[in-house]
């Protein structure tokens, strides 16, 4: 065979867990590695087989591209060995922050870069576990987060990355280095403000209505229904914090609109609180949809209860022992089923936008697709679960004895804020707004003189 | 650091919000940009921090690819400035035909090569908006179809949309520039014909049952049963039209191997109506799974109905009065669970046809994997889907009383198609034809000489 | 234009099947492609326009990556043909082992490698279709699976995937080709175990709860309850093999905890049928929610029975004739309330478990942020299924009309799992045993001396 290039060697300093997961896989590959260790003789049977091991200042000296797999302790005292050696060569930094950040730390990288002035370091692999080197990536995060300031450098590990068979992720320059490292601390980040706002949501409209009904009905009537607390309640509460969340998601995009058509321009930036809101629409877009098929799975369990059926036999002998008979119209019929299936059309779409918001489906549609299906949709989804909603409240907000004391049922205040977003929306649609919406999106600027504007990307 | 090689630098010409968005992103790829714009000095404050601006001549001059930022109608206007020093550069065009595209118009990339014959023109990026170059990737189409008649263009373009965290896409040659200068302006258009047959037969089978029940009852009795058209009929005509579709993803199978078969070989192309039929089975498949889900939910939410549970008071208080009791037999019990049960097994299949259906889901089964799970369960869940609704009907059709003015319950007409397909399929189970078919499908032609198939793979 | 560079050209031995398309394939992504055929004046006219038919020799001569797409059992015969020309290039091999694999028989890469040994020999393609090469690549699995000894030569032939479009996946040297030949062959490999696992319990709760219900009515009191086959029963047998295999998904990772925990190290390994068992954890929780979905859906299909509609009715009759009403405490609904509450939120983290087991999913999280999800909540909806179980199953245990024959009810041996896997699981929260293990997963080893472990990574 033709191997008249020998294949790439990867120097890895540390014969820890990782880098010896990390060498195995490099071994895997096609790559030729030698471990760097401080005691080359008294070496761990843990490292993988067809692996050398030198002393660290040899194999560093061996190798263009040198893994520091040593905890953030001890790389100062790796100083002596290192320094000189590791001149003109990619030090790539696959070290995490220990415990919390503290603020204003320095990043990892910062410090080698002071410690070794002239080599390109390179932040990477900080985020792939030990574990899931070793046990085959099929089931794991294959992302690799890369950066550095030597575009080549990071160019070279990102392509020891793909070898690796993971994904690199360009990450720019170093600056970022300090981000990649505290980014393993963090649980769901962009999840924090959108689960405090739904599980906030949850407990204000769960108290609302234990005070509505179950309360009510202990202190004025004296009876005892607090067994409403485990389902009836909930599927009360759930389904209001759905249809806010729903709205929460449509809301930040009209005001959005007006700001840009009041300043007639797209190229100012929002108001922070707007922006940090629009970027958690699809956060608060998937809690939403949490709400509604829990929603959906309790409402469809209803005649599974107890309590239910003991309600439908009660009514039943009343009406037999009366000899009377609950009548209903086909206005009634009408009514409950419309509200019916108000709820389904608008759980289905619901399905179709959660599907859309998969990583995979989202990078099979067009952009255009993908606005169609999250806006045009989501708006309609949004009519059709308010209809829902009014349709199950219908007129009894009219009658005084839906109200406890003096606190309307909760589909009053579940149905406001979708009240507000859409009537906020409907102007917008008014062709004249509608049109110069549009060109200000397309980059168009009122002030501006036109003839610089033609310069834009449709 | 050893910086001993400079960053690559790409020009764009044209400051627009594209243009902008684009060298932003490149800046934070690590790579250089040079603005090339009309008038540099009196610049837009929207230009990235860190980019040059030049004259365009200038710019161009300075970079090996340059990527054409210019609304198309102000492209000419360009020419004076391009001409010559663009010659030997690689031309990005990122162009899109504004408004609907006329039909045998040239793409731009053509207009752009009879401007600059000397010059490789690369058609890319033009599906990727401004906005998500900007706002991060994560959520968004990263896919970039690249076309180019020189390869070695092309490929350097490739390259530098996976610099840019892109997912970059070989298109072949300039010859599909229009595919792609149109892709924008289309909304789901493999979905096109499949959603016009499932609103096609939406309708037929919703007009048909509202003729079968409400006008009939209404005509012929006198009764306002109106309130059925909201969830009573869409739930009859909703699974009929799920059946419909299901039997119309396996029937062009099932007729493309009666073709093969006669043909004795696969190399012989299909008509075009079952050559486009086929390639739409995926949408026609997942149109059907949206139907069949619709129904789950509809038929689940039956008890919620006020119309339900006033009719089994009704009857209860009949069975009292009269001082009877609807006997049932065991019999009925079976038939009534079984209906149940084998709509359930059938539906269970599809969701497991849909999530297998997903992207993702597809690029980690093997081929055999994947025709495993979308022939042999697909088929099995059309067995149970037509003997669930062979179970609703039951023997119902025999009686005259079940034919209003003549015409058949919904479900007889629901049963055509399937029982058709699966009519077809049985004879090809036979061993001998089976075995024929499946050479044929390896690339046995019967007619050829037997020594010159050899040569295939299998 | 400056096509300075002719496109890189790839020889094709073989102008079958797969030969052809792959050729079709290659053109399309701009590369030039020469077939080399036996006989090439008496060429197929499947092959496709723009390629080169030459000689055998000749073709290979032409070009530095030689594809051969031959039948294995005629790859001999090409010997005299390709031998010497061959040599110093790089040969894939395409193709699969025909039937079954034989135990111990070489792969058709050794085989090769013994023809022709000055020839760089590379595994690849063999999972391609010709089918989808042709058809698109929109549907089908990407994943190109590569081996080869000689890492450049492994590294063009995965730049040649790359850029038709297709997904190269480093598998290592060609001791691994013998695996991908057989990989078409099978059938969701790691599937197996699971799946048997599943239908067993299936079976034997099956069985089970026949004879504790309908046989024991038969017998004992002359009663065909045979209908209760068809929902009834499955709807107890399918859940509690749900929780059973919900357990066995967690069971082994606490027996790995003790074992951990007594050796003081994680760096010996577990014994076999351990390390089988936790290897196959995810697809007995794909099994496990399969089997959960079924059961909610059987569940929710309750109301519709006709046998529960006409208990109902006779029910109500008796109390009517009786003149007695069933009365039920706050605490039964209390109860039954609670019964249904567990299991929704159980099922709804189940699904949530679910979507981030999606091959996309998991690769937008990070490491830590999988691990909270898939153990975090899967030992929350443990926890929740069983008591769902329990507030089911209530004391009937303690009556003994419950035993049927001595036999117990079903849902006293699907508890007995779930309560073995949690009661195990306590004692490893004990904060000392609890800090003890996560020293040991991050590479800390009881035995060894202080100093040396320091050299992990985190």
């Amino acid at each position: 065979m033709n191997k008249e290039v020998a294949p790439q060697m990867v120097c890895i300093v540390g014969t820890g867990d990782f880098g010896s997961s990390f060498g195995k896989r490099l071994l895997r590959s096609g790559l030729a590695v030698v471990f760097g260790s401080r005691n080359p003789k008294r070496v761990s049977n843990r490292l993988p087989e067809g692996a050398q091991v030198l002393s660290v200042r040899q194999a560093v000296a061996a190798c263009d591209i040198v893994v520091l797999a040593v905890r953030q302790q001890h790389q100062a005292a790796l100083e002596g060995q290192l320094s000189s050696v590791i001149n003109g060569k990619i030090l790539v930094d696959v070290s995490n922050t220990e415990k919390t950040p503290v603020q204003g730390s320095m990043p990892n990288t910062s410090q080698l870069h002071m410690l070794y002035p002239q080599t390109s370091i390179v932040k990477a692999f900080n985020m792939i576990s030990a574990w899931s080197l070793q046990a085959g990536l099929d089931d794991a995060c294959k992302k690799v987060f890369v950066c550095a300031d030597d575009v080549n450098a990071k160019r070279k590990v990102m392509e020891l990355a793909w070898i690796m068979g993971l994904e690199a992720v360009d990450k720019g320059s170093l600056a970022n280095a300090k981000e990649l490292e505290e980014y393993t601390h963090q649980l769901f980040p962009q999840w924090r403000i959108p689960m405090r706002v739904t599980l906030g949501l949850l407990l204000v409209f769960y108290i609302y209505t234990i005070i509505q009904d179950v309360l009510f009905s202990y202190f004025e009537h004296g009876m005892d229904r607090s067994f409403r607390l485990a389902i009836s309640l909930p599927n009360k509460a759930i389904p209001s914090v759905a249809l806010t969340l729903l709205s929460l998601v449509y809301l930040p995009g009209t005001l959005a609109a007006y700001i840009q058509l009041r300043r007639g321009t797209k190229y100012s930036t929002f108001p922070p609180w707007l922006h940090n809101w629009l970027l958690v629409r699809k956060q608060l877009g998937l809690a939403m949809f949490g709400c509604a098929g829990v929603h959906v799975i309790i409402s469809l369990a209803i005649p599974l209860r107890v309590y239910v059926y003991w309600k439908w036999v009660l009514s039943i002998k009343q009406q037999i022992d009366g000899n009377w008979t609950t009548t209903y119209t086909s206005i009634d019929f009408w009514q409950r089923d419309l509200y019916l299936i108000f709820g389904i059309l608008g759980f289905s779409i619901l399905v179709l936008l959660a599907i859309t918001s998969l990583p995979s489906v989202v990078n099979s549609l067009s952009w255009r697709e993908f606005h169609f299906v999250q806006s045009k949709l989501g708006w309609l989804s949004l009519l059709l679960c308010t209809a829902h909603t009014i349709c199950y409240g219908r007129l009894r907000f009219l009658r005084p004895e839906s109200y406890h004391w003096g606190i309307p049922p909760l589909y009053i205040p579940a149905l406001m804020l979708p009240c507000i977003t859409i009537s906020l929306k409907l102007p917008l649609l008014l062709p004249f707004l509608n049109r110069e919406l549009r060109m200000i999106r397309q980059g168009w600027t009122r002030s501006r003189p036109r003839a610089e504007i033609e310069m834009f990307h449709s």
